[in-house]
């Protein structure tokens, strides 16, 4: 397929990459940025554009991977005249955002956290596809199976509640991980020394569900330990009521499945 | 080293299987429930017992691994007459909880996180060493170092620090794991989809320092997107909230990078 990509943030980086490993083409790379435009369509083999206006209008895909609050906006400036699918790439934008601005439109979510630090094995990563119509369906699923092997049909609802599990599960976990970095450097010691311990927990949930692996002073209900951990956290009540509250989750979790 | 292991639970199961591989006889081991003692005793060639009073008083090393709140009631109905080392494995119970009960004593905290369903590779966990003196360090660093390539000296303070990033990092991070599951239930999705994102999102972390992979609504200040979010979870004001404080505290942690 003829591809034009919008966007040059870490979504458009990794699936321009996966797409043109795909054996699909990139014609142009579009940023209001030239200089970031530039970086990737030379990795894509690509035009840099900086200018909606001089975006061509035969490309089969329109793939919009840009700030969710600019999605409209970019797709209302698209060539009218093209007969191409536009679609985007967000979690948490409904469909409908390009009712009006294209006659077949869709969505294709890829279910992965993505950095500029590390390359991701797209084969692996779950994709959500949602369209217009039947047709279009058809043609973003082949797309998507260009590139995974997990593709499945998804509606906007869904999708929505897919990317806030997503946000619990990865966003907020690394939140967790960078509070247990900073209660370790206070006390002299490295980020290093749980590092297996995240593994091992990220690990022991691809086999199992987190509900019947969780671990800890809350599930054991032991109150002693809480209180010194909790007193530990003395000076800092953010955290202290941040431990009470996920503390209290999991016991009552944990009472329920009793 | 001959050793009497005194508990049946996560810890003493795995710590067991490691000393036995590394060498080191087992003669006993001790849960007040019979049947535990004798699943955990056939597992490492142990004799089983359900009686403090028959313990064996000439152990090298004698390792409680039960409930932190029964560790001191354990240590003092250890054989009085015993020159052997007396070890707990807890992270958040400080070394003096031994002092009156046992001339040599110690701590061997396994940074790991340990449950029945899942095999864990004991070299490459760390492991916090304390003692009572310092022939006493020599003795349980040289145990620790027949398990694992990273062993450390840390005094009870820091211990309690690392066990307190431990839970954030661990504990809490499982529990968002399965508050992504249950969002996903509720909406016809499977847990299935976000496992690959959990996994990137601790493989992450090995190489990285968390503040610097950050990802997410929150750390991009999107609030357009974030507003989407705390709509779906408007029935659950439990969750809204857990939403509404992690994101503040990306937010605030991001503005303070920049």
């Amino acid at each position: 397929m003829n591809i034009v990509l919008l966007g040059s943030g870490n979504v458009a980086t990794h699936l321009g990459r996966a797409l043109v490993d795909a054996g699909h083409r990139i014609t142009q790379v579009y940023s209001p940025t030239q200089a970031h435009a530039m970086v990737l369509a030379d990795a894509v083999n690509a035009r840099a554009i900086d200018d909606l206006a001089v975006v061509e209008p035969n490309a089969d895909v329109y793939v919009i991977a840009v700030k969710d609050d600019a999605i409209a906006q970019v797709a209302a400036q698209l060539p009218p005249s093209s007969n191409g699918i536009v679609v985007h790439t967000a979690g948490s934008v409904a469909m409908e955002v390009f009712a009006g601005h294209a006659e077949r439109y869709g969505v294709v979510y890829p279910v992965q956290t993505f950095s500029k630090a590390k390359a991701v094995d797209f084969s692996a990563v779950p994709v959500a596809v949602e369209a217009s119509d039947p047709a279009t369906y058809t043609a973003l699923a082949r797309l998507g199976e260009s590139l995974s092997t997990r593709v499945f049909p998804c509606d906007s609802g869904q999708r929505l509640s897919l990317h806030v599990a997503a946000v619990f599960a990865c966003n907020f976990a690394n939140h967790l991980y960078a509070i247990g970095a900073g209660i370790l450097r206070e006390h002299g010691l490295d980020f290093g020394l749980i590092r297996p311990l995240i593994l091992e927990t990220a690990e022991k949930v691809m086999m199992h569900e987190p509900e019947d692996v969780q671990t800890g002073p809350a599930v054991r209900n032991d109150i002693g330990t809480m209180q010194r951990h909790l007193a530990l956290l003395d000076g800092q009540p953010d955290l202290a009521e941040l431990y009470r509250k996920l503390s209290e989750r999991i016991g009552r979790q944990s009472a329920l499945k009793t």
